[in-house]
């Protein structure tokens, strides 16, 4: 076996990674697996405190974990890492070979361990079982569903930092929102709420989407080179990162004074996401919550205008569980119907599509013991 | 067989997507597939003009193009794609129908069909095996070289985009080394530089890095809201996509006059990759080349701080082949040794890393007959 040096965490011993890494080995257990072997940053983030590119976590039904990192990341790592087992790596080859002295360290010979089949591409499990990186008679199995349950419920912590995230959406959707005018560019719209977003502190942020005109009816409006109309309505989506933790919030705003079809979907849209946010709460199901919407436009002869799921959980992404039927299939995730305290979720993740414009307001909700909480809270006016 | 309803491009018949769609079908022939399925957005551009999220592309040997979006995009699909089979779909086991509907139209019950396995997620690539979504004799295999072959070759056309995005590239590190100065966090410089970067028209950018102090040192420099000092290696790196094509540019800038050691560091990787970029033409190999940096800092005793690949193509993707042996590896691509004119890499992927610091400069550079042309040109110096 070849020589491995470990490095140890400044996070060690840390009760909130501690906490986690025992209710994952509870998960374990459940589902029949020995180990999770992790390479999306957002689920090595909440189990060890550190996630990063290129880069991997171990962590064992017993409570043993272990990071690999780029050989110049080993420092880096240490500030932020509850881990004892901080392993650099020279390059690929290093990595697999670092995955293989870990399972044998961990006597897996025989064991099985979760992969994120809804993380890997096709291309990276096909290396993480290559013979030098797996015992052969080491199973992997799908590691999503335990993930997701891991995860899905956020501590008074993690509901502090989604909030400051809703609070930033907010500054940012402000800053768009003045910024919308006939002349403008989408890229310039994008400009500006990302720039809020980055001036609020925002780390990151998930792709901004500004689509104007007969593009704010399509699925999914990425920015472009369009030019701001008089009369277009702008759907404006931000997602920023805040200390690893995200919040969602879109709003739509007319260039001018909107038509009176254009006042009327805007209109029904709000009064049925409102519903819908004001129904959030554990007495419901998320298929009850999304036919509060579908029941609405239904009624108002838009049945046919709304595409999509329109409820996803928020978190250490901006989508995540619970996410309903129709959503968690595409994701390769179980659909979640419960609705418990400590969920996050966004309502209205899809819109009324008229062919010539869409109309769409999301927020960010975060389910509480007696109701909902609003994270996202930017007025939701047309005008 | 379900009814399926048509909708043709626009760009039906335009000589661009033909002659591409022709190529395509003779490297089907080649690799003996009888048709690709993509996911991708930057393949479907490729080969049809369209590539969008939630959406496929089937392209067959015998030129036969299709693209399904969800039913809200048609008329946007129509205004640019060259496929005459645009077909709009309702949710997911719509999509999944519709596969079927085409393999079957395409009489495919017993092909070969490449997919992407450098892209597609394991539960993607599930669902696109399931029983409603292909016959049961239709096989996949990996699509990855094929498309590699497709696109490593760029037209003038497609360099003409390039040097514009490798224009915004130049805008934006002005931007973003103008705001760099002790007490403004890496959070704010990253923003500079995106919003000149959304200024100029970039329609999307990939993830921007600013990475200062010992941050300069780790291998992804991923923005944080560390407030950058007097003294301060600050890497910046940024990532433009203009009109579907993308730059990549990275500079290192001190905060203040730099130590001697960072002042050395910086001239022998400046050399270094100076050297790499002038003997960049159609006569020298991806290693070779690789080797004139290795070699250069070997000499000055740099050689165990120079980590990674440091060389990849640009293109539709920032990242993208030709892809040398090291890296290509882990993007699960074929390494590329060739160097042929029309090849568009960027120098200087990784840096030099000495804990306290680290030091990279990186430029996207295309391949002529005779040799190269630089596409980023902003100015090389630490201060």
């Amino acid at each position: 076996m070849e020589k491995v040096e470990y490095h140890k965490g400044d996070l060690f011993g840390n009760k909130v990674f501690e906490e986690r890494v025992k209710r994952s080995g509870k998960l374990m257990e459940k589902h029949g697996l020995d180990a999770v072997l992790l390479t999306k940053p957002q689920n090595m983030t909440y189990l060890i405190g550190n996630g990063r590119l290129c880069a991997f976590a171990i962590v064992a039904k017993t409570g043993a974990t272990y990071i690999g990192v780029p050989k110049t990341d080993i420092e880096d790592t240490k500030k932020r890492c509850s881990s004892e087992h901080i392993i650099g790596v020279e390059d690929e080859v290093g990595m697999l070979h670092a995955h293989m002295h870990i399972w044998k360290e961990l006597k897996l010979e025989t064991g099985k361990a979760g992969v994120e089949n809804t993380f890997l591409r096709v291309s990276m499990l096909n290396m993480l079982k290559h013979p030098h990186a797996k015992p052969e008679k080491l199973t992997f199995a799908d590691a999503t569903e335990l993930i997701a349950e891991l995860r899905i419920i956020k501590s008074s912590g993690e509901l502090e930092k989604i909030r400051r995230a809703g609070k930033v959406a907010d500054k940012a959707m402000e800053a768009a929102v003045k910024a919308v005018k006939a002349g403008v560019k989408e890229t310039e719209i994008a400009g500006e709420a990302e720039y809020a977003m980055r001036k609020s502190g925002a780390e990151d942020f998930f792709r901004t989407y500004v689509a104007s005109g007969s593009r704010s009816s399509v699925a999914h409006g990425v920015v472009s080179g369009k030019t701001i109309r008089e009369g277009d309505l702008v759907m404006i989506d931000l997602h920023p990162t805040v200390d690893d933790y995200n919040a969602d919030i879109c709003r739509t705003i007319c260039v001018g004074k909107p038509s009176e079809k254009q006042q009327k979907a805007f209109d029904v849209y709000l009064r049925a996401q409102r519903a819908t946010v004001q129904a959030a709460s554990p007495n419901i199901t998320m298929t009850k919550l999304e036919n509060i919407m579908h029941d609405m436009f239904k009624k108002e002869g838009f049945e046919e205008n709304f595409v999509g799921p329109p409820i996803h959980g928020v978190g250490l992404e901006f989508e995540e569980p619970p996410l309903p039927a129709g959503h968690a299939f595409f994701h390769g995730e179980e659909p979640k119907e419960d609705l418990k305290p400590g969920m996050v979720i966004a309502i209205g993740n899809c819109g009324l599509y008229l062919g010539d414009f869409g109309v769409r307001i999301e927020d960010t909700v975060a389910i509480t013991s007696k109701g909902y909480e609003e994270l996202t809270n930017y007025p939701r006016r047309i005008e």
